[in-house]
């Protein structure tokens, strides 16, 4: 079985490589975009590129397996069994489309709906970070280390921007009062290394996809960190969801103030 | 007087990575890190090396000239006749404390109270931000172009900490929900960086000190850009200041919201 993943780990890098050269070198010509949702919700015909090419190679190489994808391309999977790819193709296409910095390519495995190996490449910067199961997590192969614990008080907090100006998150925002300030970046992966490096204490966000989180929860469980929804409770692949990741002593001083 | 700016550009750049070697080499040992007024308000023995070592060379090159530094180890500085250089030896010591990433080492020089010079460092990064008066601005020697001129409402804003969180900026706060989304950094040299790179349409932030926003006046002017207090006064060398940095049609909406 880690025989296999290992096999895998090797053909998810090629592929991150060979993908997010195209993304380098296209970037700044003929990007066409588009507004899903709202004016703050966009796709590109880059995200959909990614998305097709990496679905093109999941399907040729491990064509059990089922594939959720953000811009729509993989399966309709209403539960976790046998082998589940997440791919989120640009996530930060906000940062991706207006800085150009910013945003990373996301990929996460999961085995009865155990998550087991994670990608999350900050492609500017040419950085990979993956988690394996059982094996740890790594930036471009060296070894990071467990963070250290710290409370709300002794470290930064990361939040999306809804909870900073939303209404609806009054009671959430007591949160960001007791931090030692907020960092916010606008890529949940980007925000999840964070939290693994040791750089925030918490990220906290809301309403998040499932292939916003799915990478997140494996870096969270190798580094002994915690990754839940708002109410304590495991996060839900198969909808959207308020998280939490955190190391632990912030992960309890967050759950007393929210609950 | 051209002549003597570029002699001293060429001066400050070797400065900056000469000092800067030192920073890289040396952050992960022997850091002291002390409280100066709050457990976010910061600084190492790096900080006050980083100074020391800029002053002194300063003195050496520049003997009628005035230095105001963060750490204290410059002149007393009550006007701005003659030329004083304002240092900020490292910009987000608590970034640079929790995160070893995201900070800048920062030099203006005002000549009559005209800035003239302005210098962020990303240090990590490895990128050096300038501006010269009647030049303009560049990347590692790269020219930047001035950023489109877009409203909040088109682009993404960063604050400080405290906007978000202080109930007594409430009313300022009414700004961040016009934006398509907040950042924040935690470094006023990089937060400036990303108005002139047109990463963000604003950056918005209380109370920061004259060595916090000396170096960001003349990004601003050199792109065509705004820099003022939240009351649309010029920024106020010689005390502390909230300031907007901004596109003008972003700054024009900002005025309007918190005055």
């Amino acid at each position: 079985m880690m025989e296999e993943r290992l096999n895998r780990d090797r053909a998810i890098k090629k592929w991150i490589f060979e993908i997010s050269q195209n993304i380098k070198n296209e970037q700044k010509s003929n990007l066409k975009v588009e507004q899903k949702t709202t004016p703050n919700d966009l796709v590109t015909n880059m995200d959909k590129w990614v998305e097709k090419e990496l679905i093109e190679r999941i399907r040729r190489g491990y064509k059990n397996d089922r594939i959720v994808g953000e811009e729509g391309f993989g399966d309709t999977v209403s539960e976790m069994h046998g082998t589940v790819w997440l791919v989120d193709p640009i996530d930060g296409t906000l940062n991706f489309v207006l800085q150009n910095e910013n945003f990373a390519l996301m990929i996460a495995v999961y085995e009865e709906g155990m998550p087991v190996q994670s990608y999350i490449y900050d492609v500017p910067l040419d950085r990979l970070y993956t988690a394996i199961k059982d094996i740890g997590v790594t930036c471009n192969e060296q070894p990071i280390e467990p963070p250290s614990n710290r409370s709300l008080g002794e470290g930064l907090l990361a939040t999306n921007s809804s909870i900073l100006t939303k209404d609806r998150y009054k009671d959430i925002r007591k949160v960001t009062r007791k931090s030692l300030g907020l960092r916010l970046i606008g890529s949940a992966g980007l925000e999840t290394v964070e939290v693994a490096k040791g750089s925030i204490v918490a990220y906290i966000a809301t309403n998040l996809k499932p292939w916003d989180v799915a990478p997140g929860i494996l870096f969270m469980e190798e580094l002994g960190l915690k990754a839940t929804q708002f109410n304590n409770e495991p996060i839900n692949l198969l909808d959207n969801n308020d998280i939490v990741f955190a190391v632990p002593k912030a992960h309890k001083e967050i759950m007393a103030i929210i609950n």
